[in-house]
């Protein structure tokens, strides 16, 4: 651990990123595998809180599982769909809320499991995500609902997703588009943004000052972490560097270069 | 015409807005009919400057004629489109340049026609408009190749544009979602930006304090008016009110209630 980034806390909960935290692409990251053995060992509770809203639960598992060799359960992941769905059940406004969803299947299998039914015409909610399947029938019937007063909801703000082909557009760029043909700015639910984290700590059960945010990226983990109140912890395992971050004027709690200088 | 705006000068060319200014969506304009023939009349030049780049001239010339009993040739018309052509010939970077679109049929013709090969790969231009048929797919083509070094063109910025479902989304939806994912800025042609104007001088073939720029809506045909440093003249028969426009600090050379009221 670097000069003055003593570990001077012992958190009862632990917030993780996913990509470039606990596995780098395709690449495995041995000291994330022993962190979180650690974590178990310890019964501490942790939840990885990651922007993607394609994936459920149990496919995140499954990639760890036979990928990286980490184990854990889908009650350990906590995606920005799910914070959504979080987000409109504690805003809907009647009973058997609408929706009109652009997006993947994951997002639209999380949002239909919590009692939400599709409507194009004029739902409660309009929640607009990362769609591979993206068309300009999709975005105008966002477009037009939002314009008549359905609730703009992004679920992240990501302008990219590195994919073999490159920087692939990501969700933050549909999002954009919608924005501007509405002229409406969304609730966005993802890191950068405080509610994914907001809504982590009612899901584990904790405090602000009882938990820690763990990430590699300053602009998206770091950020959410101080957006929220709650102390953050970067890990230079993936997007950023030391001489990035030394620019910022608010640096996260802790810096270090791999997971196996912390104590859980 | 109003008071403190007569009208001081005679013109020798004009530069006319379509939508609002010479018909109303289905609906005729008559003093705009009677305006154009007084133009042929006394064999002064004009030029209808429209952000639509899915139309081709002699598809505005049909339906001028059809559905409004006004009587023009192609080269009365120039689009955005013909506008963005002009602006990649004057700089390209070789003989025979390449061009990925993100368009309908009228752009890519114009673009085609004008000595353009289509690439996706490494293309000297990425040229984005509205395209009803956008999907995912052609969005990160574009995106990937401007990220690659290839430069970006948006036709115009237009919000939305009406259609009978309501306001549907415009070309400049489409340039925000790919300015956000390659978070570079286009260069963009269409009103209010000067570049459309600045091009029609050209193939007008008059100087800037020979023309007026004749639009119902303040904010795309008056602004690009007044950004490219010519005489604009607003007329009250389309989207903004006198009482919207008594707000802004820059008010346009003349303002009028129908065409009418204008002395060729």
């Amino acid at each position: 651990m670097s000069e003055g980034t003593k570990q001077l806390k012992n958190y009862k909960g632990y917030f993780i990123d996913l990509d470039g935290t606990v596995y780098a692409g395709k690449k495995r990251i041995p000291a994330a595998k022993r962190f979180i053995a650690s974590l178990q060992e310890h019964h501490k509770p942790f939840l990885f809180v990651t922007n993607n809203s394609t994936q459920l639960p149990r496919d995140v598992v499954k990639n760890l599982s036979e990928n990286h060799d980490i184990h854990v359960q889908p009650e350990n992941v906590y995606t920005s769909g799910m914070a959504t769905v979080d987000y409109m059940l504690a805003n809907k406004p009647r009973a058997n809320p609408s929706v009109y969803i652009v997006g993947e299947i994951g997002l639209k299998q999380v949002i239909l499991a919590n009692g939400f039914r599709l409507d194009s015409d004029h739902p409660d909610f309009v929640v607009v995500g990362l769609d591979s399947d993206l068309t300009y029938e999709k975005l105008s019937e966002a477009v037009l609902a939002i314009r008549s007063g359905s609730t703009f909801i992004g679920t992240n703000p990501d302008t990219n997703i590195p994919k073999e082909r490159g920087m692939m557009p990501g969700a933050g760029s549909v999002v954009k588009f919608v924005e501007y043909a509405t002229q409406q700015e969304p609730i966005m639910i993802g890191k950068p943004r405080p509610r994914i984290i907001e809504s982590a700590l009612k899901k584990i059960g904790l405090a602000k000052d009882e938990v820690v945010m763990i990430g590699d990226n300053y602009n998206t983990d770091i950020k959410a972490g101080m957006n929220a109140g709650i102390d953050t912890l970067l890990v230079y395992s993936g997007l950023s560097t030391r001489q990035q971050v030394s620019k910022e004027s608010n640096l996260p709690t802790y810096q270090i270069d791999s997971l196996d200088e912390w104590q859980v």
